[in-house]
């Protein structure tokens, strides 16, 4: 699909569902609300399928969107470029903690070269569909041509698409990418209306002078840019990088499909709100998996309306905090789908 | 095991345990301190194992103990008082929220009779070791006599010793009784010293009205019986409830064999109170599962010095927020065990 036929997919969700989940929720053997936050989860979640129970989001898939940014010159990060692709490596290899995390919660893993840039060698689970060895400095000039940025959007796209035809009933998002919470913090900055200085984190974990440095560095290509919230793409090419941009297909797909997306970290909000500002009612397909300890994150969740599963403090990317929330959302579904109900386990009322 | 003797095996963490998995992280393929609550949970569980890195906590049991209130006569809940074997029977039947969770997560679901009123049908999952058929009501006379306080203890450890030693590597707290908040509100306030007003909420759901008289049945037995937190089961025979006391020692009991316990909500955390007034070192084997919408759950964790890993809003108890929890404390420990160092994967430090 392209970006377009993929945007006309998208409907709002669907309101006899979610009335028939509130209604049944209060039927089971427990206290009307009691489960507090997974009520509302299993409310959204048969409104976006448009059935009550939906179906249980299993089997899914932890798509990990890998990309290098030109930003990475202007000192924004104090590791090395090669990172990217090291990392890459080990996540096909099966080393890394969101591979360890998905063999807890019976996720797959694969991995999406949309803009390394140093060559990859392939794997099983590795994908190469580069866009471009890395995105341009955004302090000099445009991170992407529009071209670039709509073909990595379209990757995304493509592989939601493939994806939920294999079978996937959840995907969850994953990114890998040195530097790329610098162009998050723009991308969150330019949708959501906030300064850089609000956006801007300490990423892995930077000084505060580094940090003082990257704000700097937001607050230069966003006024040499003026990127305009309502050309997304625009946005995107301006001060996005390539696996913002292929998140932000991939959840537009995944919202196409009416699969739930189980949102990660800074990066995949930061495209999330991209998702949102192309197609509103792509909000309905999105979970948040985790409160990242980025503030950008915290920015754009708040600007989506959602409130994350889990707040453990974590930081670090890779769609981890995605495969964590996982069983919290399949359990949040189970319930309408397993608990008895108070007349058919012949339990009184209040 | 008798109390006294379980108390004395409770031993404080192993401090070189606890260094290694701090060294242990650092060298995993992450950035430092980026799985945020995660790696402090990692270290404390190789403190208590003694070993780094430690255990992972699977198969995994959720205890459910049942009880029944004699205060439930001061009009404390607005259920009637059968739906605790209702319930029970339900739990038997795989029917609850915490039997759903359980499948979610692999865990297996026990239920022991300590105190139910209505005499209980077997099932293949439930123990027959019922006290006495409920408390006396508290606002009249002590709940229970310091015998039956201290053999609902007793049930409680030999559970735990009888799951560690059938392989149990985690053991998950559950609890049923109609109107047992009211005692754990009061537990809460005699072993942390706060007011009746602050440890007392709404349970599975009261009115203004309801909760004001809560409080103040709360505050009369706490005045008629001004129970001594030295005195840790004086205070349970006085004000508490056969499920807490079952919990009170089978959080010991999982600390006398350094096995981890995941602690559920405001019962649970009442439990846990009761444990450290007993055993201080018993902290170490607790972790926090969920932080429930029960005040008196926040107070007893403040007093423990634990975060909860979930606050989802959840209200519900039988154990379901520390089954939901499970996955997560097996994720922080599986990283110790899984994920590749630096060196190994070829990855660039910064």
């Amino acid at each position: 699909m392209t970006l377009e036929t993929t945007l006309a997919a998208i409907r709002p969700a669907d309101e006899p569902a979610m009335a028939a989940a509130r209604e049944l929720q209060l039927r089971l053997t427990k206290p009307a609300g009691s489960l507090g936050a997974l009520e509302e989860l299993s409310v959204r979640l048969a409104g976006l399928a448009g059935v009550c129970p939906p179906p249980l989001p299993e089997p899914a898939t932890v798509a990990v969107f890998a990309g290098d940014h030109g930003v990475h010159a202007q000192g924004v990060s104090p590791w090395p470029q090669e990172v990217t692709a090291q990392m890459v490596a080990n996540f096909v290899a099966g080393g890394a903690v969101v591979n360890t995390f998905a063999r807890q919660t019976g996720a797959d893993v694969m991995v999406i070269d949309v803009g390394v840039k140093i060559p990859l060698h392939g794997g099983a689970n590795l994908l190469d569909a580069n866009v471009r060895r890395g995105t341009r400095d955004m302090t000099a000039g445009p991170a992407l041509t529009r071209e670039e940025a709509l073909a990595a959007v379209e990757v995304g796209i493509r592989v939601a698409g493939a994806l939920v035809e294999q079978g996937a009933k959840a995907l969850l998002t994953g990114d890998m990418g040195i530097a790329n919470t610098t162009p998050a913090a723009a991308l969150v900055a330019a949708f959501t209306g906030v300064s850089a200085g609000v956006a801007t984190g300490r990423g892995t974990g930077i000084d505060d002078e580094t940090l003082n440095h990257k704000i700097a560095v937001v607050t230069a290509a966003l006024e040499r840019h003026a990127p305009d919230p309502a050309d997304p793409l625009g946005v995107l090419a301006a001060v996005g990088g390539l696996e913002h941009a292929a998140l932000t297909g991939f959840i537009l797909g995944a919202a196409a499909a009416r699969v739930p997306v189980v949102i990660d970290g800074v990066i995949a909000t930061s495209a999330a709100v991209a998702a949102a500002a192309f197609a509103p009612d792509s909000v309905a397909a999105m979970v948040a998996g985790h409160r990242s300890a980025e503030p950008g994150a915290g920015v754009a969740l708040a600007h989506l309306g959602l409130e994350p599963l889990l707040d453990l403090g974590m930081r670090l990317g890779e769609g981890s905090g995605a495969v964590l929330a996982l069983p919290i959302v399949t359990a949040a579904v189970r319930v309408l789908h397993e608990v008895a109900t108070f007349d058919a386990a012949g339990v009184s009322e209040k």
